[in-house]
């Protein structure tokens, strides 16, 4: 397979960043980006390439390697000090491994070693959690959930990903899949999950299982978009179907919010991803749920906040692992 | 109402425990326990009160007084450092109050500095957590989950508690409750709980729910012993109705063990209370139903013990408070 070119950002004359420079790469199923980070969370050197996620696991590699060799060119490397990445998971921390579900030619891929063994990186350490982690680690040190000294934040896209904040400080866990809030059971006589378990909270809240809802509800898709965006579009302009497969999701995800602030004590969290782009369609049922399944006193009234990084939370995240 | 005379160990004639001391007070529905504690974890001087549930707030204090006064008693008294107090949830460590559910004249009650007022404490300083916290605390320390630097140990009795072990150390949260295992959402549309949320665990599996179900699915206790024991020696002759009420149990612990599991990273869970002491009864379904639950690679084959400190969990784990 031909490589595409890499979409960048023009590489600049000189450095752009001050201080200690961090590499991050942040890599998933459709996409693998990388850029550098400086101290004060300022993204430079951007790059994107598609991940070739049905191809060998050198091949995927060989991408990984395109962007760290991207990262290399710019003036800014000579300042980085290590390199943070985060990955779909599941990951292995105490193996330097990952296994994406969406990747399946790595499985326990030792990326660690394969990143830290590339020239370019010359010996600089290399930091690994799973993308929940970072999206958490990035939230908290540049987004919404900053001051927080105890938080989960989740993204809700075509799955569900989260990552903990404890004790003010992001917590990965001894493997570095903390937080994976999408897999919790929430309905015990549930469905089978890809995963293997039953009733997994993704499978009632993700993008994917609204669409699917919808379109066994008896949602008709206008124009064949059958994307959780066209069921919101729909349930902004009233359509009951539409409006009851989000509410179906945002009592999941309630349930599993409430379950983990009553598990773990905390009261900030932060909710992204492109079906919380969704805005009062996901959050009026969200809020309304909240109140049902966060009872006890000191889980009721959960600070809930939108996330402020978007897409960056990745790259942000991976170097904020470094920190 | 008149105070029933203490039962107690016989006041030794001097010291018995060598180090820093610290005296511990483990405060439930039924009884308020005291005991003087050194650092290798031995108890002495106990000291247990039924507690005046039905009573004023006042008269519950009074009994706690009373435990305090027991333990001032002893000659090993003046090497104690601090008052350790493992109490009835919710409580609030940031306003230093509790308010047992069972115990209704208790609300935001300020425990911590009504003990620490007690002439007898004398400017000690005075740790306060939830039951569950202490507990985990005291299997951490001296039991079932020592060594492990994560770790979920529950308490499966006529309700459903538990503590959690994060990074080597006890895990009590902002608000002194977490790892209140028992009130997480396990069946998204299940019936409303006590708590006032819906579904919640121990409304599944605790030795109420399973006495419960048992009668409800036409179990007949042999000379009227309706409790959760019986359900369990019926279950162990082979009752089909007792087998699945436990079973039931069963499946919903391990769906809330392997949530948590999933979203704190963890591999230790030490089981105790007297539902579990019905053995295999209890065990054998769960391992089962955590086959089933606990399906991502890092959580497959959790390592669960079962509790070593019986009832001295409580006045072990208030003292391990205090380390």
């Amino acid at each position: 397979m031909t490589a595409p070119s890499p979409s960048t950002t023009p590489l600049p004359v000189g450095p752009l960043l001050a201080g200690p420079v961090w590499a991050a790469v942040d890599i998933g199923g459709t996409k693998i980006a990388g850029a550098l980070v400086d101290s004060t969370g300022t993204l430079a050197h951007r790059v994107q390439l598609p991940t070739p996620a049905k191809e060998s696991g050198a091949e995927v590699l060989a991408v990984v390697h395109q962007v760290l060799e991207h990262l290399a060119a710019a003036p800014d490397w000579a300042a980085v000090t290590a390199v943070g990445i985060g990955s779909a998971g599941p990951v292995d921390l105490v193996g330097g491994t990952v296994s994406p579900v969406n990747i399946p030619g790595w499985r326990e891929f030792p990326l660690t070693a394969e990143v830290a063994a590339h020239p370019a990186v010359a010996g600089r350490p290399v930091a690994l959690a799973g993308d929940g982690v970072a999206m958490a680690a990035a939230e908290h040190w540049r987004g919404a959930a900053r001051g927080a000294e105890n938080a989960l934040c989740l993204v809700v896209s075509t799955g569900v990903g989260a990552g903990l904040v404890l004790n003010g400080a992001v917590h990965p866990g001894p493997s570095g899949n903390a937080g994976h809030l999408g897999h919790i059971t929430v309905d015990l006589d549930g469905e089978r999950c890809p995963c293997g378990s039953y009733g997994c909270l993704e499978n009632i809240a993700s993008g994917t299982a609204i669409a699917r809802r919808a379109l066994a509800e008896g949602w008709e898709p206008r124009g064949g978009d059958r994307s959780a965006r066209a069921v919101a579009e729909d349930a902004l302009a009233g359509h009951p179907v539409a409006l009851a497969a989000f509410d179906r999701a945002a009592q999941a995800l309630a349930a599993g919010i409430a379950a983990t602030a009553t598990l773990v004590d905390l009261r900030r969290v932060v909710v992204g991803g492109g079906v919380a782009a969704a805005g009062p369609v996901l959050f009026e049922p969200l809020a309304r749920h909240l109140d049902r399944y966060a009872a006890l006193p000191y889980v009721r009234g959960l600070d809930v906040r939108r996330a402020e990084l978007g897409n960056d939370a990745g790259l942000i995240g991976a170097a904020a692992l470094c920190r």
